[in-house]
């Protein structure tokens, strides 16, 4: 992540137009501010232009080394839904801080998204970056990912229900704007949930297929949210337990089995529209182009699931371990018929299909975690689910179908949150502008 | 990890050969009962000759697709401590179970062999593994890295001082045989250790290149453990903090700085001879061709050391962060001159470098973790540090010569180690067997 000396020529303007600043063409003062705190924010020069078109001509200058290691920020939906899924996450949760405003919110989205397409692009989160600025100032950036490529990055930011309104109000003036799909989710059968891993008013899911560039994204979207918002929680994840093209084979989870094997694929666009985009004649209008995203840690009960006897293994999922075909015969690709008794009435595959569900369907692109281990000497290990889908109550109504899942006896609901996911911002503006205007 | 037709048909044979087994061809009983508690051990048909040669041989297969993929487990020493420093870690800490006896571990070095010499060939943990073995009784294997390759994997398995001897006395009669070397390590300053990350009876350092083989591996090493030993604590790593080969780009840490410049390399015999490996003429005899490996756990408080502006950084260091070239001059790869005073007299770089250590090098093997965050919003990140080491008195030297390092403001000690590595198995024995003759 270095820039070029023609990059860096191009920024050697004054900083006045941080001030004027209302397109992310820099970081705002605020963003220079959390960059900065530990010095003055004198002496950092981030001009117009600095970050969108000189940070794209350098992607693509990278991209033609690597045609699949960069994606771009910008575009009619968020990078990161529907982009092949990368090896690694970490996902951010966080909250915005007491006594900020509107004009808060307004400045960290452009400050995100300024940073989020330079970072993507495999660029420091700023023209002067990790070592470019004054030696009298902290670094822009962190530093880590300096000679890193862009390893695929996505980065997609999502707003949670309480951004809208909670205990202290409509805060940000959206109330108004919130979504009535945007609920908070109802308590489920099995729920055991830690506040510490769940909620948050604002998210960040990145991706990308080196984990030290996803961690150098969140570490440096946190650092820029300064006095403005603050990380809740955070999960790092890996081996992917979806697919997005076909391409991808059918990675497993941690019971050992393939999973995903249904998903939404990148280049169903009718099933994408039908089931995971928000559509223009869907309320409201701001969330056009955009998603809804779930997370759930489900903590899984590995030792106890590796004493199951095979069989009974395939019985629970309704597919077989090696091959992952449904237990109604054929293979991975088989559609499972469910006319039969082959498929136990209460097999994760039966609840969970859509010919069960009235056709809902939902995107999955979740993670495999290990968090160490506890005092037991068990590890701490599961899924962390996420799935976009174009309204929660797809969600909402397969989870309650799953309430007699044979599998739940293996997992425990540990960690939950839902956030708004807005279209991909336009080149020029940023993340959310839609509901702002 | 899927055997193919030919590997099992040759384990088809009675299982009697498992009760005679005193080399690994197969997992003993207590092995097979750790994978089979849900059921019995009936059924479960593991031969001899069913591990080494057939792995080996499907190993070597698999190894002509990707030259680099796969690593032995047996040899002179054991992989993972010069082998190219692959991307991931997973590291695990055990205890013994109480009232285990001098059998008991004997036969659980003797299945971690067979079981590590399968998985680092990309095979599963048994030659039944996750799929092959009767549909009534639990899996050997646990299937998650069926369908990947080895990916590098390299097990690493050491001794720790409790091992020989601890406060329930001489447990496995092995007390007389403990390296003089082998010292519990001594208190440093800024430790603030928690005993639930530090020290252990045995280590497993799993190293790979895809983060689901290397937890594939240290989940199915504690399962089969079962009864014997108990895992104590474990941590992922990602990111490597060094190199162990010229042609591996120097990585970064998470102070944004080039990380491991002074490395003993892989090549460099005279130095590994010097300073790595336990040579012949040392004592105890079992231990030639070993190492001694000290973990230490070093959070990093980064949103601290981020504040830092960038020429306190470097000093701090003793480098440019950029380039990583000492700030007496030059490049990377120039020496530090430590005779002007660019270098300050508590530089990192100056109290770690040979010269002002009367000629002491490490070999280092470091990863850097991100545990999520604190109730702070901070992220909870840092080093995993790793070192191999002739003598464990060349750390001790070194860590006790670094309390005045400048960096010291920004690190806490929490987790340690200390474990002698024995020499590598000789195929057709067991890691550690020349401890027991």
């Amino acid at each position: 992540m270095n820039d070029t000396g023609a990059d860096a020529a191009a920024d050697s303007s004054s900083d006045e137009a941080v001030a004027a600043a209302s397109t992310p063409t820099g970081l705002s003062r605020r963003g220079l501010l959390g960059l900065a705190i530990g010095g003055g924010v004198a002496g950092l020069a981030v001009g117009a232009g600095a970050g969108l078109s000189g940070g794209v001509a350098l992607g693509r200058a990278r991209a033609a080394e690597d045609a699949l290691a960069a994606y771009d920020f910008f575009g009619g939906h968020q990078a990161g839904i529907t982009t092949p899924v990368q090896d690694h996450l970490h996902f951010a949760s966080f909250d915005m801080m007491p006594r900020t405003d509107r004009d808060d919110l307004v400045s960290l989205l452009q400050d995100w998204t300024y940073a989020a397409s330079r970072m993507t692009q495999g660029l420091d989160v700023s023209a002067t970056g990790a070592v470019g600025g004054s030696a009298e100032e902290p670094p822009d950036d962190t530093g880590e990912a300096q000679g890193l490529p862009a390893s695929g990055l996505t980065i997609t930011i999502g707003f949670g229900p309480g951004l809208f309104e909670n205990e202290d109000g409509d805060r940000y003036g959206i109330a108004a704007s919130r979504p009535a799909a945007l609920v908070r989710l109802p308590a489920f059968l099995g729920d055991d949930l830690d506040p510490q891993a769940s909620h948050g008013d604002l998210c960040i899911q990145a991706c990308a297929d080196d984990p030290q560039v996803a961690v150098h994204a969140i570490r440096n979207l946190s650092r820029i949210a300064f006095g403005r918002a603050r990380l809740r929680w955070s999960q790092l994840g890996f081996g992917k337990t979806s697919r997005t093209t076909a391409a991808q084979a059918t990675p497993r989870n941690l019971f050992g089995f393939k999973d995903g094997t249904a998903n939404i694929l990148a280049d169903d666009t009718a099933a994408l529209d039908a089931h995971v985009w928000v559509a223009d004649s869907d309320e409201p209008a701001w969330m056009a182009g955009g998603s809804y995203l779930v997370a759930r840690k489900i903590a899984m009960l590995i030792e106890t699931w590796d004493r199951v006897r095979l069989s009974e293994q395939d019985t629970i999922i309704g597919r077989d371990k090696g091959e992952g075909a449904p237990l109604s015969g054929g293979t991975e690709l088989t559609e499972p018929d469910f006319s039969g008794s082959a498929i136990d009435a209460n097999a994760h595959v039966r609840l969970a299909h859509p010919d069960q569900n009235d056709g809902i369907r939902i995107l999955r692109r979740g993670y495999n975690y290990v968090d160490g281990n506890n005092d037991l000497g068990r590890l701490d290990a599961g899924l962390f689910f996420l799935s976009y889908q174009r309204d929660p109550a797809q969600f909402i109504t397969l989870q309650r179908r799953l309430s007699t899942d044979l599998m739940n006896e293996y997992l425990r609901h540990v960690g939950s949150g839902i956030w708004a996911i807005p279209r991909g911002a336009t080149a020029g503006s940023y993340i959310g502008a839609e509901l702002f205007a």
